[in-house]
């Protein structure tokens, strides 16, 4: 039986055009057609443009419509792939994992490091990669690069260059492509626990900030007086945040008690956070920061800006983060 | 003929006990010393307790009095070993490798993902890697960690929980450890060109900013309004920010046009920035931003730090700025 997919275009390298000013997007949904018939074996598809930018201007207003876009043309195809630039994917995928809540048919984000129009480019094998994966007919948000197969909420852009540009984070790849073919660990996919439905709502009123040495507080104080209602915080090592001399933890105990939602995560690529271990964490847990564990920092802000998109109730808020909703954490 | 080497001690893990509030700093130079020997072989060494604070307490005014002891030390010892804990050990090993101009003997700065007063600590194996090292007789600025030489200004905490917790960043190491003993490539180690001199100025001034979507220009509004001289960007990919809808490029030039210096470099881990490349990248470097290139960002931050605590004079800036100092950027 043959699978129906649907190609849906964002924009983003791999449909890329050198213009003047440097590439950016540009090949039309004729231009690709041509070049995809070769990938798509005896797998039907459609394609359609959606948006045609780089994703560095993918802003989340994006991710809500493109949740609600695949949300309703769910029941119409057995699989759906997004093509989308490589500098923002990893957000995008982390954040639809979360917005298509039991997806009932596979959603296989892909991109390349190379326009499709180069002959030497990625694009070609990792569409290939994403359309098998599409007509695989598991459900779930998945991201698909460099004959790889990963949980769309682990998925992070860990390298600029090479091909092999994305890894799944702490979390094991769901499918790899060798000489015996995909071969699909259905062992690593979440299992549905109830019918799709759509929640793309979202705050926008949610910040990142990396940990510095040197940091001061008034940088915190500065972003609770922008009336950010939360804030994602990459510290040091498995949590750690100063505490002496420019006392920071203070500072977060305050923008907590005023309301402010504070996740705490790593700025190592690997291994996530543990606060219970250090004096520097403990301190930090016991000011009312959640910690992002083994979460990727994309993962852990588009959850952030998910959760505060439903619900502004401290105990609600905590409830959801510390929840495994897409993969995206370990069951502790 | 038998070296002195003389070791620092900071603190960090590799020297905590536990306490009631979780593991903290506290053993002392006492109880090292009788651990040390067993390392040490026939090399004769030191110990002096400096400070004992977690590194998350580690700030940039330490840095300073740090590379002022080791330059007044420099000739009274064969090799220096710094005793430093994880979190922010990669940041310090980027700042002495400024501050310590043409440094004549090895700096070796090491810690451990475990206390060495637990047996099965990396402690004992980290401290004979760095104490190896410093009686090299290789001049330079490094970090020893799990069998491993890396340059201070290439190092960087990948991972939170395992011994193999750093990794150099686009560079070799510069040492390997295995059965054929302490293996040096010395072509990874930059030839000094001058004499030594301390250069322990830094800015405080310095902001970190880790790009993400729907970033608003109203944050990086308020981090020049509140004086920050200097502004860090980890960007998406290759060095994308977002110009469309909320234009945060505009912003930028605006900042830059008042006086402040941008750099920017990539969230990826490995590869680094190449702005040159795509319409997004292209147009920040139109509006004036510096780029990190193959730079980690512990020593892009730490760099600007440096560099504007010598001078303000934007072009002097851009020359220190794309300069290769320590082995912390390609020559391109």
């Amino acid at each position: 039986m043959s699978r129906n997919i649907l190609i849906i275009n964002t924009g983003g390298t791999l449909s890329s055009v050198m213009k003047e000013s440097g590439l950016a997007p540009g090949l039309s949904t004729q231009d690709m057609k041509r070049e995809l018939h070769v990938v798509s074996g005896d797998i039907n598809f459609e394609i359609e443009d959606f948006m045609a930018v780089d994703s560095a201007n993918i802003f989340p207003e994006d991710w809500s419509k493109l949740a609600e876009h695949i949300g309703k043309l769910r029941n119409d195809y057995d699989g759906i792939v997004v093509i989308h630039g490589t500098d923002t994917l990893a957000y995008t995928s982390s954040m639809l994992s979360f917005m298509l809540q039991n997806i009932n048919i596979p959603v296989v984000i892909t991109g390349s490091q190379l326009s499709i129009t180069n002959p030497i480019a990625d694009a070609m094998e990792n569409l290939r990669c994403a359309i098998h994966m599409a007509a695989s007919g598991r459900a779930g948000v998945f991201v698909a690069f460099n004959r790889k197969v990963m949980l769309g909420c682990r998925a992070s852009k860990v390298r600029s260059l090479s091909f092999d540009a994305f890894e799944s984070i702490n979390y094991p790849n769901v499918a790899e492509i060798s000489s015996l073919g995909m071969n699909i660990d259905d062992s690593t996919i979440p299992v549905r626990n109830g019918v799709f439905h759509l929640e793309n709502n979202y705050s926008t009123e949610v910040c990142m900030l990396k940990m510095f040495p040197g940091i001061h507080r008034s940088l915190v104080e500065s972003i609770a007086a922008q009336g950010y209602k939360g804030l994602y915080i990459e510290a040091f090592g498995i949590g750690g945040m100063p505490f002496l001399k420019h006392d920071f933890i203070s500072t977060i105990e305050k923008v907590i008690a005023d309301g402010m939602t504070v996740v705490v995560g790593t700025q190592c690529r690997y291994e996530g956070s543990k606060m219970d271990v250090y004096e520097t964490g403990k301190r930090a847990l016991e000011s009312g920061v959640l910690q992002a564990q083994d979460m990727t920092s994309e993962a852990a802000l588009t959850k952030l800006m998910w959760i505060l998109g439903k619900t502004s109730n401290p105990s609600e808020i905590k409830d959801y983060f510390s929840l495994n909703i897409a993969g995206e954490l370990k069951n502790y």
